[in-house]
């Protein structure tokens, strides 16, 4: 095969450069910042291309440690032991852990973002009050007889990484008008929805990152990363604490299909 | 950015190649095979290189049929279900499920493939008889208070896949001596663990793909290709026939860690 | 932990049933059919649940085949080959593959039968020709300047996969309305869109299985088990005949982020 | 279906424990940690069980840092960037990406850390001294003419990372015999294969983490989260400022296969 020439590279990346014996994250030298800002710190550069403030390294940390683990009670985790027990290497189940991460798993995060900044920024453009906004916006989910994301939950009555998280919110002063627009919602769940629905941690999330000036559009990297370090605890727990080739008990699945049948012999 | 001169291309394979309007597989126009061969006799075609007879397309069929599906007791079918109920797009779940197939879930294709090829060669170097070879390997496998991969079944007393595929390769006449070999070592079985151990599924395709000239390194792609209608069936029923988020129920898990304490405060 | 009564088993499907010797599915004992039915009959029998006439089980050959392989120039491909050089066990190169079968690489079978499901029937209930029916919804189309899903192609400019299904599906007489409506839309480009685009081999796969009964949601599966040979094919090339670890070329990478920058000592 | 007594759960866990409003973690409250405890603090309680102290938090933070981001020129990455680009969720990039974390790409903590703890173990059962015990490693790696793994590397002459996290175990005081025992090696390697072999990242985080008591087996574990933000940007990078069905260059693919033939009609 002859020498070619090509008119433009295959690849091309604003996150990083490597070069021998240096590596750049966002125009910074990645060894002039480990030690100095945290991993979180280092995941608010990754994403939002700039160093974080010491009041948003500290939110990051929260953001990313509040959903840590949530034990079996969460598919991506049942997904990883079974795979898990299956004679795979370690990342190979956490791998199945995170494509669990779907719409209805983690993925509430981007649901509830994308709503809270058209909710505020239409109170912008409209030049009403939050309230107004968030009763219109209601009246619509009511009328439609649709479901509001991320309030309400199957557990909790009162999510406890929600009130932690706006704890520091208010102490690093991240929190402005998203996430006063979703308390605004909860405390209104009642008239429109005929029972309190909670704000719930996804929910939450969601608020602070949107007063953070994150697109909704990564809201789901918050909940991979966050779950990072329980899905590789639980399948290390699964590999080497626990019996090979974990499959569903027999007496658990009933079969509903057609009734046993004989091939017609034509 | 300037052009450049490369000196050989990042990529090269020897399966096909696509140019406008052609796609050549092995050699072969694609089109002059689709409807004159099956799909298991593409899969032959893929994998060895060269177009397979009748029998080996009759065989091939057989082979990625007895595995079509093994219903919830299969690690990998649970996984797919936990990650279906996720919100997620079909392909996430199905691609969870292929991560499951390790070296005990159809792995074991490759492990007993591999026994049966060296089994075999060795009795050839050695100019052993097969029944020698089996009693001998059988016997280390005995001292050492090893387990023969492939013998032996957890839910199956006979395992009617084996009597199916060896009924086809006889009739295809591609048994030779793997099958023989294979067939020698369960006959053993009883003399050597005290218990008779049946020849199983993974045993049994694993000594008809070595008689038909496979390398054990590809024995996984059998159980893939077979196992894939049946995680696509299982993540379609999950998606449109049962409720989104589906996880382990509480009383089904138990925290075996340190019970609760407190934070010391210093 | 004491013992529990449990109202309802946690599983149920109406796919299979596993029983000590005896694999149902469907209703059928799965060993009765193999040999006498082919891996592309039992898919449909797995995904329809009532066994394929002969014309449909070849039908479905052809479907399952003529996407069985297109090299590198597939993003599943490329994926599969990058993990595959890394160290890890088959089946986690082949899972990354089917991890790509998103909404643009394959995923378009759905949108299309969707499409293509919708027109014949809303043709139906307005009891309008197809032609009318093809008419109005290109209009649509051309009035929001979208795309029509599955018309055209990058490489081909006559799909050879369209051309030989459209004559098996003509052989087994199972093209109906739906592939006649895909016909008048293709006829209808060059009216609508200024030039002529053809009804490529998602558009087409998606015509004979509407015209065969199945909810166009299942579209992907087609796509997932058809690549499913080629992603292990080249899995398989990779870790064996390539060196480990393949990585894009520095000279492929551009960086386009920040200049390098100081962190600044406040 | 009858109720049915069961005699145990099917899942039992040590890591956590979710109640109504509550979530424990190894015993504490997981929200009395947050804010307290950063990220990387509680990956260490996850995986160890215990609570770090301020040193082992800040060696914590340090080592999931240092790998967080390396460009294109990973086989993950690339993985990454051709799943995301097929009209996929975010998840669904990232998993592919995961699944590349194999023996040869971050893989090698473990085999690094597996070979220092028992390299250390040695010492200490045979009362050797380090230097006598690294000796006889290299003479035996030499011997066999195997490579030592993790010393090396394809891009750095001098690992910028390993000079980070050496500072950063020294003045945390985490050093310990692992650390020693690996700079042992590394000084002795132009003596045993004739040239300078750099200990790189690799073996460093394992030298570390062996010192800090961690299990050979959770070695991957850090390489997996390190790197989990770095996955999610380029996935984002690539759904949002990329354009879709990122495929290899027609002109970097060649077909190294049989020529082209006709089949023979028999």
């Amino acid at each position: 095969m002859k020498g070619r020439r090509l008119s433009e590279p295959f690849w091309k990346t604003s996150i990083s450069k490597v070069e021998p014996n240096k590596i750049i994250v966002r125009g910074y030298n990645l060894m002039d910042l480990v030690g100095k800002y945290s991993y979180a710190g280092l995941t608010y550069l990754l994403w939002r291309g700039e160093l974080p403030s010491d009041q948003q390294s500290r939110m990051m940390d929260a953001l990313l440690s509040v959903c840590i683990e949530h034990s079996l009670n969460s598919p991506s985790v049942d997904a990883v032991r079974f795979v898990a027990s299956c004679g795979v290497p370690l990342q190979s189940a956490v791998s199945a852990g995170v494509a669990a991460f779907g719409d209805w798993h983690g993925g509430t995060i981007e649901e509830a973002a994308k709503l809270l900044q058209e909710g505020v920024k239409t109170a912008e453009v409209d030049k009403q009050s939050l309230q107004t906004a968030a009763e219109r916006m209601l009246g619509e989910y009511s009328k439609r007889k649709e479901k509001l994301p991320r309030y309400g939950h199957p557990t909790h009555t009162v999510d406890p990484r929600t009130k932690k998280l706006l704890e520091i919110a208010e102490q690093t002063r991240l929190q402005g008008r998203h996430v006063e627009f979703a308390k605004i919602l909860e405390s209104l769940t009642r008239k429109f929805f005929e029972r309190h629905l909670i704000l719930n941690v996804d929910g939450c999330i969601a608020a602070i990152i949107s007063d953070m000036g994150f697109d909704w559009r990564i809201g789901k990297g918050f909940f991979i990363v966050s779950r990072a370090p329980g899905l590789v605890a639980h399948a290390y727990e699964q590999m080497y604490s626990e019996k090979p080739y974990k499959a569903a008990r027999w007496d658990e699945v009933v079969y509903t299909g057609r009734p046993e049948r004989k091939v017609s012999d034509d």
